[in-house]
């Protein structure tokens, strides 16, 4: 068994076993395609994606030349669903739902992706499906004004979800004028806005061979795949034959972060106020991630973590309430929520606060650290019994880490982790400029006592 | 391969092959309770379930002696997880979150259940602290009062989502006065009322030997299972040498509906309005069960439905939309959602009308037949490939029909239905009294067009 294998852009065949006894491989084709599959023992279906490295904080991005408006690379996810040259959007659906299949995609801050869930004997359906749509979406102009209406819907629903709202202003409060800080689907004013000449320019740039990562896990045949993903490609008339390098990886780097907000108010009305208090994180490569994730497991998942016990178990003050800490390429946050009754609100933001200083002058226990050591291995084990995770896992490893870990090699890293270590970077977090985010029938003033907000900003939607 | 195997109460031993080769059995123990297993070839993980046929339509329930409030079952479901006689609250969360398990429980309208899902190795444990859950909660008058709080934030967060209250409504005013009709958490006035001693006696009357149903599935072995289940609840002072007969299966009956509405909106601010309509639907033991997963298919589930193609493909007039048929023992209701713009809700709520009115006047085409069992097969088998669903699965067979139907004899049952049959539900369905419910932006007026509303309800919020 491998343990942890890197994954070079120019090394166009690797092969090895992994924790589990699966089967990865990994090919860079001449035209700069990657496809990286995992095979499943016993396994009866498989998971798909198509993934290319451009999310929405590539929106504007300087240099790239092309005009796409904030919201657009969602938009684009939407309309290759919407029919091809040669199939429309009614084929797209019928031909995974006329066999059960899962069939969706996800538009993140640093990737697409396109994805299917199916049982074995319909993959090369779904790569067939899914290479149409990826090459050969038309973006009709019809469907692109209707597809309008349907995403400043979505935009609505999200506009009334109060939890979806303080974790987008969250980002926004933490990661000021990064791009990263920026909501993935845009706003209303960006959608109305958007032209289908732009979008279809988004489309015809990033969509190129050399940008397309596929990932396959459960039961697929690399040899097959690929075979099956060059075909379909080909007739889809992309052009094979002329050599490319794979696009490189998103370059890691410190964050540089200005325009941070320490206390953002969104007063409403409502039942509950819905908090989320935190700091600028770690990036996805940072070599502290195993670290991260002990700390976070012991301070924010499950019913026994600190803020589990702290703020619901001994005080009742919330039903909902955790930790998060997602990473990119260039910055990350760490963040708590917690919805509470709108009287408790000051003093739930202040014992968020105080759990995380605590965590940092105290540290964590042995019998803490051992633990957060079990849960990760074992719910990482429940969770790679599902397919998705693993096509997931292999998309990351290639998109985002150059290295593919597996659970042996990631719960070997986390074994090393130390109370020293968590506690120094639980230091370091707390260290760092606090944001805190209220959406709810409450004041700004409310939290005077929590955060020093010279600058506060304050929305009344 | 057996299809479909009766499950009598008085039987105490059964055993069968499933599809999949997996390998069911199912005890009546002496003391009445009920152990059914399905083993899987080859899992590594299993999900467990202690089950009682007690749900929020049971408070109050005529004839029953015991005082619970609303809301004191789901009350009450909470409370297991606060400490039994030896372990903590905290020492119930350590025992899942060690080993990373997922642990958690369900309070639905005819049912409660607490589930656990694990590695094989740590399934022994799992059986212990569920027992211990279940016999031996002492229900701390001090961790009452705050998971009390905790509740109440639970309905506070869930009043905060118009989608949720739609739904909730849409009970009420499709079953008026019919005890199914009830939200399950209760509200926060019968919340505030419930008292430790009436959830006590709600727990004594009805957490006992022959109430219990524990279903297991994934890498579970049945001996091993019954042997453990036995020890622990004999040793936490349960009585197993008193024979009993399991409490009897609620009878299925024709539902007797007053107290309708046709018309509900619940005027408060948002973006969206988001409509349920729908009418009165099957109970859950209909020998038309097959024709209306058939007809629902068809309807509302997935890209090519009728729903989707009609209101979102091709008029981009919501980003969500599907339709819904719960079946319970004595009534069921069939409803459609839509969440969209405040200025098309009459136009949305108009068509959903039109579109199940369509379905009754022309039917449905071959090729959609075709399509909703190639849907049904192929979802079904994907989503039985975890543990989870045929721990559910067992656990519906035994509680609610009486009956364990495997997927091969579910395809048949689907494989029977002809465009006829769907046609016949569908005028059956479109015959009945419609309810519309409307929470958002949006006045009553609005919707005099599409609902003939002699007693319309306004709820201002």
């Amino acid at each position: 068994m491998n343990g942890a294998v890197e994954l070079p852009l120019g090394q166009p065949e690797l092969e090895f076993r992994a924790a589990g006894d699966t089967l990865v491989r990994r090919s860079v084709l001449p035209s700069g395609i990657r496809v990286l599959t995992e095979r499943v023992p016993g396994s009866r279906s498989a998971t798909i994606g198509f993934w290319v490295a451009v999310g929405s904080r590539d929106e504007h991005a300087a240099g790239s030349g092309h005009p796409a408006t904030h919201g657009s690379t969602h938009f684009l996810e939407h309309l290759l669903f919407k029919g091809t040259e040669t199939r429309s959007a009614l084929d797209i659906a019928v031909s995974f739902d006329a066999v059960g299949g899962e069939h969706n995609a996800v538009t993140a801050k640093e990737y697409t992706c396109y994805y299917a869930k199916v049982q074995d004997r319909d993959l090369a359906m779904a790569v067939e499906v899914l290479a149409d749509m990826f090459t050969s979406s038309v973006l009709d102009p019809e469907e692109f004004e209707s597809e309008r209406r349907v995403i400043l819907e979505e935009l609505a629903m999200a506009g009334d979800d109060p939890a979806d709202v303080a974790n987008e202003r969250f980002f926004e409060a933490v990661l000021g004028s990064h791009p990263l800080a920026r909501p993935i689907g845009g706003d209303p004013a960006a959608i109305d806005a958007a032209t289908r000449d732009a979008v279809w320019e988004h489309y015809r740039a990033n969509y190129r061979p050399n940008d397309l990562v596929v990932t396959a896990a459960g039961a697929v045949d690399h040899d097959d795949l690929v075979a099956g993903l060059t075909a379909a490609l080909g007739g889809a008339g992309w052009q094979l034959d002329q050599p490319a390098a794979p696009v490189e990886r998103r370059p890691t780097e410190t964050p540089l972060l200005d325009g941070t907000s320490p206390l953002t108010v969104v007063e409403r009305p409502g039942e509950q106020v819905n908090l989320v208090l935190g700091v600028p994180g770690l990036v996805a490569t940072d070599e502290r991630r195993a670290v991260l994730s002990v700390l976070n497991t012991v301070f924010g998942a499950g019913m026994s973590s600190r803020l589990f016990q702290q703020i619901r178990e001994r005080r009742g003050l919330a039903y909902s309430v955790y930790s998060f800490a997602p990473g990119y390429s260039d910055a990350g946050v760490f963040g708590m929520y917690a919805g509470c009754a709108p009287k408790n609100a000051p003093t739930v933001a202040a014992l968020l606060r105080t759990e995380l200083e605590r965590l940092a002058h105290h540290g964590v226990t042995a019998d803490e650290l051992a633990r957060a050591a079990g849960y990760l291995g074992g719910a990482s084990a429940l969770a790679l019994e599902d397919s998705d995770t693993r096509m997931s896992r292999l998309g990351r490893a290639e998109l985002a880490l150059g290295e593919f870990a597996d659970l042996d090699e990631a719960l070997r890293r986390v074994a090393r982790v130390t109370v020293d270590d968590v506690q120094a970077l639980a230091a370091d977090l707390a260290d760092r400029p606090f944001s805190l985010v209220a959406v709810g029938p409450v004041e700004q003033s409310a939290f005077r006592s929590v955060v020093d907000a010279s600058e506060p900003r304050t929305d009344v939607a």
